[in-house]
């Protein structure tokens, strides 16, 4: 790659003017960092500078009015191959992208995230990843996590199908609005996958101050070339607001559970399965991932299931539009232990009687539904809804899409819904 | 009452065979306690008994082989009035019953809770309520709160209007299941009640070992009666799982978070507005609850609004249809800081173009809204979606259906949506 690549314009001219490049620390009055590569797009009066402390910052030219420029220690490396070194002692791990804020930037203008970085860009954008594993790099789909729907999931299964045994494991760069059903989908169409698939994202991008990119990046690359995981499909973020500490949820019972903090993710009703800090990954429980040793993968979905909220007031008519309309499974997020009123009774009557899977997970989120407790409950129970003790109502849709594409039968489709594979379900 | 009153069949027998009746001192080889009122229904064979640790235990007979009676130290007072002493000079309270397990007791053949206690049998089973207020106690509904539907919404908002300037406060007991969505639309209709409506409820029956039900309305009774707190709408819970903290949640910024927990009811995004601990009432700030200091309620609902959580796979045909049936506000709770998939931008361009009130909460729960970031976001706003902040879905659900009612023009209802009313958004 060229040295300045991405740098156009006035940000050019001004290394230019300097005699500085990729690699080389600048100085000015107010900040010191080491020139990062920029990628297209986005504003050109701006450097990216990586800080002492590790974070890339966009600084803008005004505040490097006056700065000197000096080569880096390790410049020398970087001049003679700007792509890291490759250690052939190092485990080889599969890092696939597909988009979202882990692979973007900010545009400096309109002050938007766009995913425009590919696999290469990433891995070269966190040279840490060499000393981890020899990475490659790959991209299946460049689209922010909330466009990505069940085809996509198919696409990237059968991309990560392609790599089983050819890695000590997989990583997959994904955007986090969608991370914990696209996590699920993969925990059940590859059910089975003999290494590691560890999906990874960021709440800031990386060339934003206070990015949790690379961090990331870095600790989910460590757990999928590391010996202590077996398999298993995990989510590996900042464990709170600070770095410092990642922590690798099941795929299966993880949520976003804030709107922009880096620690947005938590591990509902367990905890994560394994966690790193100061360089070590610690394992939390020794649970398998699979209730099958065998990799029989079954990578197809049936996207005639829908996830249902429940609330006060509700129609009926939206559960009788959904099955007039085809669909075959609907997942309740019911109220408490797992709860609808009784207005919607019919509804649910006419539907079960249709042949649909009516499952029932709750609103709540954290414990497990209980329909033996309240009469509510027992009702619902005798009409044919079937309660999914504490499985995730997201993880729940997943399955049920899963589900339905491997069986026509209902009957059958119900009994593999109900049966824990992937970790889905405490017991 | 009659003293023995609940007590039937073999229990009844038992009682009378060692002279004890409510109020006495029961002692056996395994367990002490003092004979509690016995509500009708349920088991024959148990006698309901109160620790010195405070909780009412069922203990079914054998357990009582051979035990003995002797009058409780208190049992003169309970002989001559069944019913707690009124201390005039105490503030007075409206307890308003609905329902719900607070109201309710566990049938020890079927292990199943169904709401059978009245609002005075409630104040009668907590003699401790006598202490902290003068309590009128009145019967509004009798239903666990997954089958309170917005019409009972309009009739308890209308008997709580009917008691504004009576009482010190209003205490209503509630199930905990739809809590969250009673408690946001009186927010909205009875906006600026000149009293503390204190809604509470119990995640495990007054008849059961570890029921909260007794510490949870003692404290609620004491907000209600509290000169501390000027107005606003809270949920009485516990803090934790363990006895001894209750918090006092905003009535339009929490939400039941777990299925079982005691501890269930979270603030979201903020501090409980009040803490109880040892006896005191602790403000966490200072803000107001209302943004009128002005009460004019407007007690009125129209159900044609939904909510809908988005997830990848999600059919057009669902939105479609929702406005196909009238539908003319739609809650989206999508991902992130606020998206949806491109794949349902058609059903939603067509509801706006059909006058349809659109909305974004996030379905991550904790966090604000920010629909700037991202191109999805901006795109759903140039479309015509409105961002809702920080407002919890099921706050802004209950919203949207109250502000249907007071305005037919769709530019001045979502005018009002967007308006802050009840501490339902951050500011």
């Amino acid at each position: 790659m060229d040295e300045n690549s991405g740098y156009t314009g006035e940000s050019a001219k001004f290394l230019e003017s300097i005699g500085a490049s990729v690699g080389d620390i600048v100085k000015s009055a107010s900040i010191t960092g080491t020139v990062m590569p920029r990628y297209e797009g986005g504003s050109e009066k701006v450097i990216v500078l990586k800080l002492a402390n590790s974070y890339n910052v966009s600084v803008p030219l005004e505040r490097l009015d006056g700065a000197t420029s000096q080569p880096a220690p390790n410049k020398q490396e970087l001049e003679g191959s700007p792509a890291p070194k490759t250690d052939e002692s190092l485990p080889k791990v599969l890092l696939v992208s597909t988009g979202g804020t882990i692979a973007s930037k900010v545009d400096y203008v309109t002050g938007s995230v766009t995913p425009t970085l590919d696999a290469a860009g990433l891995a070269e954008s966190v040279p840490e990843l060499a000393q981890i594993a020899q990475i490659d790099a790959e991209v299946v789909l460049s689209e922010h996590s909330e466009n990505i729907e069940p085809s996509h999931w198919l696409e990237l299964a059968q991309h990560i199908h392609g790599a089983a045994d050819k890695y000590a494991g997989i990583v997959v760069a994904h955007g986090t609005d969608t991370m914990q059903y696209t996590a699920s989908f993969l925990s059940f169409a590859l059910a089975g996958f003999p290494q590691p698939i560890v999906l990874v994202g960021s709440q800031r991008s990386s060339d934003r101050p206070s990015s949790d990119a690379a961090e990331n990046l870095c600790a989910a690359t460590m757990l999928a070339a590391s010996s202590v995981c077996k398999n298993g499909v995990y989510v590996a973020m900042h464990t709170g607001v600070s770095d410092g500490e990642i922590s690798y949820h099941r795929g299966t019972r993880v949520r976003k559970c804030h709107t922009s903090e880096r620690g947005a993710f938590e591990s509902i009703n367990e905890q994560p399965a394994f966690t790193l800090k100061d360089g070590i990954i610690r394992q939390n429980d020794n649970r398998k991932y699979y209730a099958t040793e065998k990799y029989e993968p079954k990578i197809s979905v049936n996207t005639n299931a829908a996830l249902l909220k429940y609330y006060p007031g509700m129609s009926e008519s939206v559960i009788d539009s959904l099955v007039g309309g085809g669909c075959r499974a609907i997942i309740l997020e019911g109220t408490g232990l797992g709860h609808v009123g009784r207005s919607v009774y019919g509804a649910i009557s006419r539907a079960i009687e249709r042949n649909v899977i009516v499952a029932m997970c709750s609103q709540c989120i954290a414990g497990k539904t209980n329909m033996n407790v309240y009469e509510s409950g027992r009702k619902l129970q005798a009409m044919g809804v079937v309660p999914l003790q504490d499985m995730l109502a997201e993880t729940a849709l997943a399955k049920a899409m899963w589900v339905l594409s491997c069986h026509d039968d209902a009957t059958k489709a119900r009994e593999l819904l109900l049966r824990s594979v992937a970790s889905e379900m405490s017991q």
